[in-house]
């Protein structure tokens, strides 16, 4: 294999194109490192493997084992007797430059190293890994190291532990340099209906790296929206050309870590990397059109919203709530948050007042049904009435009982008032935002959040968003709206 | 009863005293307008007090029926054949002045009017609505109209519908203009660990007003912490006087509404109030520190720091997890909250080296032990040697499973790693934060979700907060802190 190649007269460095294919779609792979104690990543990592009902063929590889959870086991990546798409390396850090070795001799074209001990724990790390990219130049392409593997439910493959994770695909592809982030992410995000393409936990890259895992989702078909966790970015430069591609043609939603002096102390403990400058990373997030969130909540959120909202969400929306507090809320934060809440004409808050009861409603934007408990019929006529004046592009609704407490009315279930948002959005296409809050919080209350979490799961399936607050709703809707009106902008 | 006074040679109107007594604790309670129909207000309030155990007399008045859910009702007011403390009065806005005559009459002190359809309404509502402030003038106070009524778990009150709400009470006041968040915040607190020493919902404040009621609960006994919801403000330079009170005395805690245009705009519909402008109230809360907070978590979250956090917890903190990602989160949260994350001396890491596996921990501030699933022995020595040393005031553990979920290992309900922070809280005497989050969102989900709540409650019980994320941990400790800093700058 020839590493080098001369262009303009000069030598350069031609890296072998990453085999992504055998990434994320492993016909046979390798667990090298493998281990019957699941308290062991080689373990912990080949369990979830077969819980979770990976269809490829499996190889463990320790030569102090015959059979591992009634696979037959390898005492070297040499011995299995087929090709090997992929090898994920558990072994102890001295140990995994020879196995790399080997696993090159296999022709092994991509390795997940799964194994800790390097840049994050000092200089002679570093030293070690600096040996890893070594070897990655030489044909082997290496995910991590210090990285939990990768998602990718269309081929079975899971992260370690991650067997509970769901079994469909969907739009989001989520890249995390930090492992715990890489499972509670889409653990957390699976009751927001969020699904995904492929999920990769790439640890401290000392090969592949974001702007690599950037490249290629930009391109997947399978990927519609990128969410990503990072702590240090290799290649700046490259990475904000991708991501001024990304305004273009997906949305880019980043947690970027380690922006301040303690967080970036923490960074370098992590994953080995260098923090970073809040002040230049403001700038990349206002000149590429990146999606900036700060935390695991807003990163689901606002990928919520863009799986759910469509282009066609705007800036004007029409909160809609049973209660006055929560126009109230609604107004402030819609307001703050750069969403705009028309007021109403004076005919159509006429048609609204022939629906709505002269006392404990309200009529302006936002408009109060007067009641947590409307009749559908009422709040079906509201919601035509408002869209029907295309003032507004978007309703929001809060504060409304849309599944049952101890406080429902007995008629609850027989009406299904929570059935009404959906008809309307069918009916009239209009993009809907629901907020469902946990009211009854204690232990006790836990049967009612089960109801709750029934009713947030039907919206999802019919393409509505629902989100735990107000804030959080209007939040990540805002950022949505300027994701699209930035790239109409650009495209334009 | 003489309502004007000559003072230096001036009339000055004299208010009767507001008999907060009969409000909060009536033995003999009339409700007027009580109705056998639940759907409505005077339905559903009776029924929430009987439900709740009400142990005082309840008189339902209505002329219409003689037995209103088992209790004897009678045509007027004045039917009544003993005092009574306090009337509830729930019959249409028309009828309430001669009602309120009646109530006079008989020699009742003070009356909640849950009606509404007053100066919310517009022009007329407020001319009704001043009619009421007259008759109030004349020696019956009134807390609304438009309003819930009052929570007080001592006395058996509750407001519509409150039935549901813990029996037992606790150090937290809350006033709410809105009817609606005096029913949602107690609902929602309850899981925060949150208990009531009294819960008033005052609507429009024809009357009695949020100065009142401070006031008031700056001096009740029962009342440690105070929080409120707030859309106008009837008497400002008195207001901002109670508010510097607090600052010396008790934490109040206070969401105001309506400070932006389309926020007035709600206000105004919602509770007849003046919405305000956000650059004043800024202001406001520098110069008194009161502690501002923009929506219900933030409020319940600030509640439940001031419940269970000391003046003793302080500004420099040592944020505890088990994953790398949680330390750069919990570092750039705590920097950017204004806490401090103090580096650790040499010495102090060498110690927590030793307790640490080498590879995949942190020992720096924050710390990371490397797993979620420490050893009880190792979590605890760790926490020891960080609070021995004497430079952080406050741990904030994140990141560990201190619930059982899918992956726990099968030791987790052997090991009791749950119980580790009490032990230390209880023997060291240290403030200890945790975080939990609701890591199975999904439907299936659920019975993760009331393992999680029992945990909770555990944690409660012994007297350390609990906080759904590290963002909404930090910003309420960072309040409290604020808080306490400010308290004894001014009483020092």
């Amino acid at each position: 294999m020839n590493r080098i190649a001369v262009r303009a007269g000069q030598p350069v460095f031609i890296a072998t194109p990453i085999d992504f294919r055998s990434l994320f779609y492993p016909k046979s792979h390798a667990i090298i490192g493998a281990s019957p104690d699941t308290g062991k990543f080689g373990g912990k990592y080949l369990a979830s493997l077969i819980r979770f009902g990976y269809p490829g063929k499996l190889h463990p590889v320790n030569p102090q084992e015959s059979m591992i959870f009634g696979l037959k086991a390898y005492r070297s990546v040499a011995d299995i007797p087929e090709p090997v798409d992929l090898a994920t390396i558990a072994v102890p850090a001295p140990a995994l430059q020879g196995v790399l070795e080997q696993c090159l001799s296999k022709g092994i074209k991509v390795a997940q190293v799964l194994t800790s001990g390097f840049s994050e724990v000092g200089e002679e790390g570093r030293k070690l890994e600096e040996q890893l990219t070594m070897v990655a130049a030489r044909g082997i392409r290496i995910i991590g190291p210090n990285c939990f593997g990768v998602y990718c439910p269309a081929s079975g493959m899971t992260i370690m532990p991650g067997e509970e994770l769901p079994k469909e695909s969907g739009p989001v592809a989520y890249i995390s340099q930090s492992g715990g982030l890489s499972r509670s992410v889409p653990r957390r995000a699976t009751g927001s209906g969020i699904r995904f393409s492929k999920v990769v936990s790439y640890g401290n890259a000392c090969d592949i790296n974001e702007c690599d895992l950037l490249e290629y989702l930009l391109l997947d078909p399978e990927t519609k929206i990128i969410a990503g966790y990072l702590e240090g970015v290799k290649d700046g430069q490259r990475f904000v050309r991708l991501l001024q591609e990304a305004a273009r043609t997906k949305p880019v939603i980043l947690w970027k870590g380690g922006l301040t002096q303690a967080g970036a102390r923490a960074v370098q403990s992590h994953t080995g990397s260098l923090g970073g400058q809040e002040a230049i990373w403001e700038a990349v997030f206002k000149q590429t059109g990146a999606v900036r969130v700060n935390s695991a909540d807003e990163l689901i959120d606002t990928a919520m919203a863009f799986t759910y909202l469509a282009p066609n969400c705007g800036r004007r929306v029409s909160p809609v709530s049973g209660g006055g507090a929560a126009t109230v809320a609604a107004a402030d934060t819609c307001e703050r948050a750069g969403l705009q809440v028309p007021q109403f004409s004076p005919e159509l808050r006429r048609r609204l007042a022939a629906l709505l009861p002269p006392v404990g409603a309200s009529i302006r934007n936002p408009v109060d049904v007067g009641t947590p408990f409307p009749t559908p019929k009422s709040l079906q006529s509201v919601l035509e009435t408002i869209l029907a004046e295309g003032v507004v592009d978007t309703i929001i609704i809060s504060e409304l009982e849309m599944s049952a407490t101890t406080t429902s009315p007995t008629s609850w279930y027989r009406d299904k008032l929570f059935e009404v948002p959906v008809e309307i959005k069918e009916r009239l296409a209009k993009p809907i935002v629901m907020v469902l809050p946990v009211e009854a919080t204690d232990a006790d209350g836990v049967r009612f959040e089960g109801e709750r979490r029934k009713v947030c799961d039907y919206y999802l399936q019919k393409g509505i968003p629902v989100f735990l607050t107000l804030e959080r709703a209007v939040k990540a809707l805002a950022e949505v709206v300027s994701y699209y009106e930035r790239r109409d902008a650009i495209t334009e």
